[in-house]
């Protein structure tokens, strides 16, 4: 069972160092990581491809650890997909429906901001479906991820776990900034007195839905230098995990130079 | 009408200098970039949105301007749409079909890597459709381009225009580094022997497909730091004259103010 309340979101397991240590760590994996990516999009066999699913409470940071961590990469070979509330024509159809047409092509990393498990979290808290639907949802999840494991998918699951006195901050931060205002939503007060059955949805979600193809991770995030650091780690070890090589090529390189030395 | 021969694709119109310093240059413009970028996205009025067409022969450099230049903003507001040969299912609709469906959300930096005009490229030199059908696709362009700016979008266009003497030096490059040559295809010495004809079909839809609503940019790229840099400007001064502002609040700051700080 899983006990948020033993995590400490100030934490920073296996860091390098404090912050500025930290913060070059990350930078100076970026060629590594490039390298791994490069040979991914390369067409790596077997129609590999990397799916980061970021949640946490509003102000957590997945916007953060996508412009810090994902930015480093190519964009040709990542796609980034937010979920936000349902439309209408979402609605009508069953909840995996809009996030198996995001899942990422082969050879991409797929990021998730927010995800399929919106429907556990909100879905639970304010009783957006029957509790037994809900309930059925968790071992549909489970099933999800395993087939698109299979399909070649290599999934990364990180919960980005704040403190409420931090979120409190840092909404203030967001009143107190004009250019971030855009940012903040009333609903976000309401949502926040809720935390306690938040922290028990993502307790249960996290417990259900960790599974070997597809594990959660929690990453302490009240510092978000160490919050970008350890997603850029696990998404490192999952690409390197994944060893993608270079595809092997159907033409004789040295016959190809003579064609190409007189065109 | 367009002569591409008058055009040198070693020249670097208004840079600001050699290699070193045009370089700088394009990162010194980061900051703006994303200033602009995230008043974009954020969702400034108007269902605003941007969309980067890139076009050129093999080695011209699109996958580098995407790395350098597209790399340099937030992935959260850049969706990146690579038009390959077309699938059974696309050659079964019409040509537009499949480019309209990628066309960036509004907040989005959209980016082409070839597009549309492949049909009217390689459509036209390998004589894939009827020729009246290739004739009518210009119009349609137009009136596809003017229907998207229409409903938000400002339209940047950049050939990136290379001699063909780069381009066996490019291809020799890929097939000499064994990391790149998965980015080689025997096809293209093939293209290559085509050159004059390719030309020509640029230089007619060029000249055809130029419209205030969706300018076409030639873009001399046999020096790659030229070609970042000036795609790097486009898209900058595209940004600038959409001037993206913060969306107006609905809220009463100070109110939330006290409800987050008691809550």
């Amino acid at each position: 069972p899983v006990d948020l309340a033993a995590h400490d979101p100030l934490a920073t397991p296996l860091a390098p160092g404090k912050k500025k240590k930290t913060r070059k760590a990350l930078s100076d994996q970026g060629d590594e990581l490039s390298e791994l990516q490069r040979r991914l999009y390369a067409g790596t066999p077997g129609e590999r491809r990397v799916l980061v699913v970021l949640q946490g409470m509003d102000t957590s940071g997945k916007g953060g650890v996508i412009r810090h961590v994902i930015g480093m990469l190519d964009p040709q070979g990542c796609q980034v997909a937010a979920f936000k509330r349902p439309t209408e024509q979402e609605l009508r159809h069953h909840f995996l429906w809009r996030v198996r047409r995001q899942l990422p092509r082969a050879g991409q990393v797929g990021v998730f901001d927010r995800s399929h498990y919106e429907d556990v979290l909100i879905g639970r808290v304010r009783e957006l479906a029957a509790a037994d639907v809900i309930e059925g949802r968790y071992a549909e999840i489970v099933r999800f991820e395993r087939q698109a494991a299979r399909e070649g998918a290599v999934i990364v699951k990180c919960f980005l776990h704040i403190s409420p006195d931090r979120q409190r901050e840092r909404l203030l931060a967001r009143l107190d900034e004009p250019t971030k205002r855009w940012k903040f939503n009333p609903n976000d007060v309401v949502e926040r007195r809720l935390w306690p059955a938040y922290r028990r949805a993502y307790e249960i979600a996290l417990e259900r839905c960790d599974s070997d193809e597809a594990p959660w991770y929690i990453v302490p995030s009240d510092r978000k230098w160490y919050r970008n650091w350890a997603v850029g780690r696990l998404l490192l070890e999952a690409l390197a995990n994944l060893d993608p090589q270079y595809p092997p090529i159907d033409y004789d390189p040295g016959e190809q130079r003579c064609l190409v030395q007189s065109s």
